[in-house]
């Protein structure tokens, strides 16, 4: 097609310049190809001269076009780099039932827009600038309101720094807490494996504590264990294995805490989804001075946020800013704002009570599910959260049921991943069932697998 | 006011829920107050008992009540924790003129909003999960598609990675380097102060290297220099001092990353901000494979998106996306979404195109007003981005004029500041004069008060 014709009719959609920058950018103009002289396309297309040349500058400086003076102008050659061998992807998973995932067909994508557009009407344009490492203040109002209401956390602004995520708070405490000369560190016995890598990264050695039915065995911080700095605990609702931290061991955390100037680090992970009613409040007001409370919008939201918080002891706070600045990452004050817009707003809370319905009703299908087809099998897990253990029926080995599940394109883990150390801290086997993560129209059929992978693995046995 | 009549009166205005929310909230009942029972409010509000019972089941569920079987319903009462002692603030700043700060007036906030509603529109629910540490591919290829043809760059999509703003990648950079084993790295003898806290706790030696007509001198890493892993550059535009590194030192810096596997940092901060149309393009071409490219949205968009990228050695990379693994740090799917729709679109060439005229103006009623007001004063630097130096007139120290500017409201900082050593590596006395910082309507104000501060400090010299 002639170049001047092209040109004339792209610009009668819109302007030259748009019709002349699709061209290039969609390949229609090759690299390397010469445009007209700027006197010959303006009496083709019956505009000023000037004009086309101030196109032809405009795409220049963009980086579409190339020119010289004496040689014309011409679309801009590109050296072009190799691309890298695509990567050996060896199983593709078509469902996903790990632990920990939120189901993201539930964010409120417009409700969220809602938030974004108020934030962008009302921020004043300092806001708009380099952020404080702390966090935006609006936030940090809210949220310690908000965690004051549901969580029963005592917390001013002030206490509150806003972080990229709970591994984000967690990175920036293990690196203060070796700064200041600490070097061991207690965590259950089963967790999330990148916490791990972030407190091993920092340089401190783990002990792990056992869990019983009461939750993780704090009552041995005391007892000839050697002694650790720091706690990293799950409170509310164990990951994985679903035992809330008893009453009894949280008293004897707080005084363990107090006595040795140990520091606690909750992480709430998913404290606001219990079902039965029976909210069991953070740890954190038990031994405020001593305990960094941490959250997150990944369960409630969305993890596609990518924001957290810590409510933070005075005497660490500024470590943690210091720590902050040595990792030199930036802030993202506009979701931060946004965070800020929903919470007042009470769109967080509307989520957050949706979310418990549906995880709620997910749960009880998935129990009525196993009761009426794997009745040898058991639902273990306080009634709460995004996951809960299934114990397998006698006899069958979890690796042997995850082999199948992967087979069959569903990606679920056994408890045995979770841990420490499976061999010092044996476990019935189990799968750690995720039932938040599948859109609610592919749970009944992720549930189907799990039965067959089951299945599969009885009969191979 | 009788309880029942402010409940029947919000409820005329909403929801019963909503009513009782806001009195709780807004402290209109206190703490501790009883709420009638569901029977009798009922009856008064002439609505079921059983939805009554429900609006106090939900509010006990988000935290505003308190419930216990027998005893009835109250506003939860909530311990007050201490704030803190205000922070002293020693001096209020009304103008901001410090060195790298875009104008926040300038942010095209319905534009953003668009490119939101469009991520939102479009992204699959995957992309509401827990992201890929190296960015979201639809980002990656955009980044990879705009920086090869606004700055020359090459880079496919897998060589970009997504990061927390400059300061984020310069730390995975630093820590992966002192993990390779390396020890020391040159860098331009002024800069950000920040930048140098990042390396230095990754644990590098800081070597300075001066800076003269033709940019920083790498010529003198193969000249008797102690041995270095790696140079922090900005090639494009030094910052602050505004000199672009010549080609003869851009190809001799290619021959010395090759020769010695040396890496090459380059910090692009404002490499689209070439006021006099002779776009000078990135260093990273000569030299791909030894070279971290560095950009960010902080300059052409806002610093409170938080997002910047790198493009980075084949080599590197999975060192790079480990120590990201390390940080615990969580990644912002949503915020690298609307970049991604923004970029897509053309908002960001537009953006850039309108920031460009807006500060090419900017400098050039700054170099009339100092020629018609500072005659014995020079403007340095390249016409390019958003900052630039006046060389004071002779005799007048630095000192003595940001004070005088600090006295008058106006934040700025000398030369001096941005040093690694003032002493090893003297300058004229300047100041480092942002001219982006400051809205539209503010700027003629903020020359004003350079000029008075400058005359301030001639006086009382």
């Amino acid at each position: 097609m002639d170049l001047h014709v092209l040109l004339d009719a792209g610009r009668k959609r819109g302007s030259l310049e748009d019709a002349l920058r699709d061209a290039v950018r969609d390949g229609v103009l090759a690299p390397g190809v010469r445009l007209p002289a700027t006197r010959s396309l303006a009496v083709d297309l019956g505009i000023s001269r000037n004009g086309v040349a101030e196109v032809y500058a405009r795409l220049v400086g963009e980086g579409w076009l190339d020119a010289r003076v004496g040689a014309g102008t011409w679309v801009r050659e590109r050296p072009s780099p190799t691309p890298m061998a695509p990567a050996d992807r060896s199983t593709r998973f078509d469902l996903d039932l790990r632990g920990g995932l939120p189901d993201g067909s539930a964010f409120p994508r417009s409700a969220w827009l809602d938030a974004m557009r108020r934030a962008l009407a009302d921020a004043p344009t300092e806001a708009l600038g380099y952020g404080a490492p702390e966090g935006v203040a609006a936030l940090r109002e809210r949220l310690a309101e908000y965690l004051a209401r549901t969580r029963g956390v005592l917390a001013t602004p002030d206490d509150v720094i806003v972080t990229h995520g709970f591994g984000g708070l967690l990175g920036l405490v293990a690196r203060a807490l070796v700064a200041r000369g600490g070097t061991r560190i207690a965590l259950e016995s089963h967790g999330h494996a990148s916490h791990r890598a972030v407190l091993e990264a920092a340089g401190l050695e783990l002990v792990a504590l056992p869990i019983d039915d009461h939750g993780a065995r704090v009552d041995l911080l005391d007892a000839g264990m050697p002694p650790v700095d720091a706690v990293l605990l799950t409170p509310a609702h164990q990951f994985p294995t679903g035992v809330p931290l008893s009453r009894e061991r949280r008293v004897g955390l707080a005084a363990w805490a107090t006595s040795t100037d140990g520091l606690v680090i909750e992480d709430d992970y998913d404290g606001e989804f219990r079902f039965d009613g029976r909210s069991i409040g953070a740890f954190q007001p038990l031994a405020p001075d001593r305990t960094v409370y941490g959250g997150t919008t990944s369960k409630a939201l969305s993890p596609a946020l990518g924001l957290g918080w810590g409510v933070v002891p005075r005497w660490l706070r500024g470590d943690l800013l210091a720590e902050r600045a040595r990792t030199g990452s930036a802030t993202d004050a506009l979701s931060q704002l946004a965070l800020a817009a929903f919470l007042g707003s009470g769109g967080y809370d509307r989520s957050v009570r949706a979310l418990r319905l549906r995880y709620r009703a997910r749960r009880e299908r998935f129990e009525a599910f196993v009761e009426a087809n794997l009745p040898d099998a058991r639902v273990v897990g306080l009634a709460a959260g995004i996951q809960c253990l299934l114990e397998l029926p006698p006899g069958i080995a979890e690796e042997a049921v995850v082999a199948e599940a992967a087979a069959l394109g569903l990606r679920i883990g056994g408890i045995a991943e979770y841990a420490v150390d499976p061999a010092a801290t044996p476990r019935p086997p189990a799968l750690v069932v995720g039932i938040g993560a599948p859109p609610d129209h592919r749970f009944d059929q992720a549930m189907a697998v799990v039965l067959a992978a089951v299945e599969a693995a009885r009969v191979s046995r």
